[in-house]
C-alpha cells in the first residue's frame, strides 16, 4: 500500500486532535502525517489563559497538553513556526514559510485539515496596534500580555467588551491587582445572555470592583512617545487612562488562506463542512474548530462558536475519518458556561433575540431559587429563565445565573434542546436530588413548571 | 354546584402538595380538604434529616417548609396526630383515630389521596425494638434519635446497612463526635451501585475513620437491665459495642391499610396507579410518594423508589388532577444522588444486575478523568461507569463516584436515558464548558466515547 500525505494546517485542538487520532488508527507505513503551526506551541488550552493571568494556574505550560516534541515522539513531522501562505486545491499542495529564516516550500498532500483558528477582533482605530493593546486567542497572544504586565508598573487596565473573554480577562486583571475599567457596547455585559440575566452579571462585576461602562464606542487609543498605549477614547469623548488594554471584542474565524482558495464560506466568515467535517464539495479537505461554521441545532442555521470542546471534538471526528474510520458531528446547541468571581453564568439554546430572528414564537419564564435545599448551609441564589416554543411548549434555550453549581445546570437543558423535549416532559425529569445538591424541586424544573404555565396562558 | 370532599391519607411531601395544588385550583366553596397526619409535622424534608442530626442544618424546624398552622391558614382541614386506620372503599369513607385521645370516627370522601409513606424495614430480631434503635424516615423518628443522643453519654454508633440512609448517617454521626461501625450484608456500600464503584465509596468512608463490616448478618440487639441498646450481634458471632443503633435498612412502602381494602399493590407492595396517578382501577382515588411503585422506563418494570423529589412531583401531579386540570407522571429512570464526606455519589439507570434482570445485553466503560480542567487549581478525580446496550448502543445506565461535581453530572444521563440516546449520540453533546468547570472532554463523555469503542467491539 503507498503512503498517503495528511497535512495539517494549525497546531492547537482540533489539528492536533485530528493528527493524533488519525496516527493512532494508521500508522506512519500508511500515513505520513505532517502538521504546520505558526506559533511557539501546540494543544494547549486557549481558554485557560485568563486563568494563567490571574495567577490561579501557576505556569504557562501548565496549560500544554502535549508538546511539539511529544507530537513528533509520536510521529507526527510537526513544524512549529512556520504559517501556511498559500493553499493551491487543484495541486494538492500547500506553500509554507518558516517565520524565522523566511524560506518557503510547497508540501503535497493527500487529506488536508484546515485548523487554522480564530483571530481577535481588532477594529482598525487609531493605536489599536500599539504596544500594551492585547488581543487574547493563541498562547503567543497571552505570553506577550503576560510580557506586557511584568513590564509596566502600572495598574490600570482597560477591557474593550464584555463577552466572554471580556469578562473573564476582567476577573484576571482584578486577581493581578489591577483597577479594571470595561468598556462594551452593549445594554449589559455578556451580550450572549438577555439583559435582563446580563444585568445580574453586571451588577455582579461592579460588586468586585469592576467599572463597567455600557454603550460605549471606542474611538482611538493615545499612545505615549515610545509608542505604548496609555489610555482609551470612547465616541462619547471619554478618555480612559490605560496601562494595559485587553481586546475582548471576539474572534472571527482565520481563513483568508480558505477563501483565496476558494473554498466555501458560511454568513461569519467560518468553513462550511459537511457532519464528517469535510469543507463543503472536497473530498479530502477537512477543516474544525475555530475557522468553521457549526450547525445550531435549534435556529438550523450556521453559527461561528470558537470553543475548545467543539474544537477537540471536530478533531477526534476528522482524524477518525481521516484514519478510515467514520464519525460525525451533528452539531451544537449553543451552549456555553463561564465565571466572573463567584458568579457562575451559563445559556444554551437561543435568546430572545435569536428566536425573534429565526421566525419562532416563544414564551419566557424565570424564576430564582437555591443550588441546595434552602435550610443547607452554603445555599445560594439562581436564576433560571427558559423560553418555550409557544402552541409546541418545545424548549428553545436557558440561560442560569447565579452561585455554586448554577453553571454546569444548563447541561441537563442542553441534552433536553438536543432531544427535542417540550418544557412539559422536562417537568418530570427524573434529576438527582439530595438535600445538599438541589432543593426537592431542581431550578431547572421550577423553571419548566413556570413555562409550561406561561405556554398555556399564551394559547396559540 | 355542590361541595366535593377530599381527603388526605398523610401530610408530609406528597399528601401535602396534592392538597396545596388542588386547593391553589378549586377554593373551599367548590373543594373542601381534610387532611389526616399520623405524626406531629407536616410538609418536612425527611432527606435533611441526617444534616440536621450531623449538625449541619441547626434546627429541626429548618427542615419543615410548611407547619401543620400554615395549611390551616390556606383552608386544609389539617388534622395532626390522626391515623387513619380503615379505609372503606365501596362506602367512600376513611376511618380516623385520635392519638392522643384514642377515640375514632368515619370520614366520607368524594376524592382521596393516598399518601401514607413508608417505614424502615425492621427485621424481627431479639432486642429489635430496644429503647436507642433508630429507624429513620420521618421527623418524628428523627427527633426520637436525637432525643436518645442527647441522652446517652457514649459515643459508640453502629449503623446497620449501607444505603444511602446507613452512609449519610454513618457520616451525621461521625460529625457529631461518633465511633462509627456500619455493618451491611453486601460485598461493598452502596449496593445502589455496582460493587466495583461501592468499592470507591468504602476506601471513602474508611478514610474518614468510619469502620465497616461487609458480609454482617445482624442476628440480635444485646439491651441493658433498663431494655436499652447496647451491642448488635452478627451471624459471625461478633459483638459490636453500641450506644446507639441505626436502622439503614432501606423502608417498605406504608400500604397495610391499601392492602386491606383490595387496592392494587405491586412487586414491592407498593400501591400502583395510571400516569395520573390514580389508583389503578380507582377513578377518584390517589396515590403518590413513598407508597407508590414508579413506573423504572429503563427496565418497563414498576419499582420501590421512596425520594422526596418524586413525592413532590406526584403530589403536584395528584393536585392538578383533583382540582381539575391534567398532568401526569410518566415515571423514573432511577436517578439518586449521596454523598459521604468530600465524596459524591451518583447513579442512574441500570447497574449490571439490573441490567441482567430484565434481559439487556450490555458492555460497560469505566474511566476517571477530573471535575474540572486538570491544570484548574483544586482539580478532584471523578469515575464514571456506563452501561450501554449491545448491538443498539443505547444508554441503559451510569454511576458516578468522584469530588465536587460529580454528582449532578449524572444528570446528563438522566435527561439522555429518559430520550432513549445511543452512546454514540452522546458524545457529541454540546456540553458546557470552561476551565472551572470540566475538562475539554467532559467526563461523562469520555465515558461515552469509550462506551462507543465497547458497544463496537462487542458486536452483536
Amino acid at each position: 500500500m503507498a503512503t498517503e500525505r495528511l497535512v495539517v494546517v494549525g497546531g492547537d485542538a482540533a489539528g492536533m486532535s485530528a493528527a493524533s487520532q488519525a496516527r493512532r488508527l494508521k500508522g506512519p507505513a500508511e500515513l505520513e502525517i505532517v502538521a504546520f503551526e505558526r506559533g511557539h506551541f501546540t494543544s494547549y488550552s486557549a481558554c485557560g489563559i485568563p486563568y494563567w493571568v490571574g495567577g490561579l494556574v501557576p505556569e504557562r505550560d501548565d496549560l500544554i497538553a502535549r508538546t511539539p516534541e511529544e507530537h513528533r515522539a509520536r510521529g507526527i513531522d510537526l513544524r512549529t513556526r512556520t504559517e501556511v501562505v498559500a493553499l493551491d486545491v487543484p495541486g494538492q499542495r500547500v506553500r509554507s514559510r518558516d517565520l524565522d529564516s523566511g524560506s518557503e516550500s510547497w508540501t503535497g498532500y493527500d487529506q488536508l485539515v484546515l485548523a487554522t483558528g480564530a483571530r481577535p477582533v481588532r477594529p482598525r482605530l487609531p493605536g489599536i496596534g500599539a504596544h500594551g493593546v492585547h488581543g487574547i486567542q493563541t498562547l503567543d497572544d497571552g505570553q506577550r500580555l503576560m510580557d506586557t504586565l511584568e513590564r509596566t508598573a502600572g495598574r490600570r487596565a482597560v477591557v474593550v467588551g464584555a463577552g466572554y473573554i471580556g469578562v473573564e480577562m476582567a476577573e484576571a486583571l482584578v486577581g493581578r491587582g489591577y483597577e479594571v475599567t470595561v468598556l462594551h457596547r452593549g445594554e449589559q455585559p455578556m451580550a450572549t445572555l438577555d439583559p435582563d440575566m446580563g444585568g445580574l452579571v453586571h451588577r455582579a462585576m461592579n460588586a468586585m470592583g469592576i467599572v463597567t461602562v455600557s454603550r460605549a464606542e471606542v474611538t482611538e487609543v493615545l499612545t505615549d512617545e515610545e509608542g505604548r498605549a496609555r489610555a482609551v477614547v470612547t465616541a462619547a469623548g471619554d478618555t480612559y487612562p490605560a496601562d494595559v488594554v485587553v481586546l475582548g471584542l471576539g474572534v472571527e474565524p482565520r481563513t483568508a488562506l480558505a477563501r483565496a482558495a476558494g473554498l466555501p464560506l458560511g454568513p461569519s466568515d467560518g468553513l462550511l463542512t459537511d457532519l464528517s467535517m469535510r469543507v463543503r464539495g472536497h473530498a479530502n479537505i477537512w477543516s474544525g474548530g475555530d475557522c468553521v461554521e457549526v450547525l445550531d441545532l435549534v435556529s438550523g442555521r450556521t453559527r461561528h462558536i470558537p470553543l475548545g470542546t467543539h474544537a477537540n471534538k471536530h478533531g477526534q471526528v476528522i482524524g477518525s475519518g481521516v484514519g478510515g474510520g467514520y464519525a460525525t458531528f451533528p452539531g451544537v446547541v449553543g451552549t456555553a458556561v463561564s465565571k466572573v468571581c463567584e458568579l457562575e453564568i451559563a445559556r444554551t439554546g437561543l435568546r430572545e433575540k435569536d428566536a425573534l430572528d429565526v421566525g419562532l414564537r416563544f414564551v419566557t419564564a424565570t424564576i430564582t431559587s437555591t443550588n441546595t435545599a434552602g435550610y443547607y448551609p452554603g445555599a445560594v441564589e439562581m436564576t433560571v429563565k427558559m423560553l418555550a416554543e409557544r402552541r409546541t411548549g418545545r424548549l428553545l434555550g436557558v440561560q442560569i445565573v447565579g452561585g455554586e453549581g448554577a453553571a454546569k445546570r444548563v447541561d441537563v437543558a442542553a441534552v433536553a434542546l438536543t432531544a427535542g423535549m417540550t418544557v412539559d416532559r422536562m417537568v418530570s425529569l427524573d434529576l438527582g436530588y439530595a438535600p445538599p445538591f438541589s432543593p426537592v424541586w431542581d431550578p431547572v424544573l421550577v423553571a419548566a413548571r413556570k413555562a409550561v404555565s406561561a405556554v398555556r396562558a399564551a394559547g396559540v
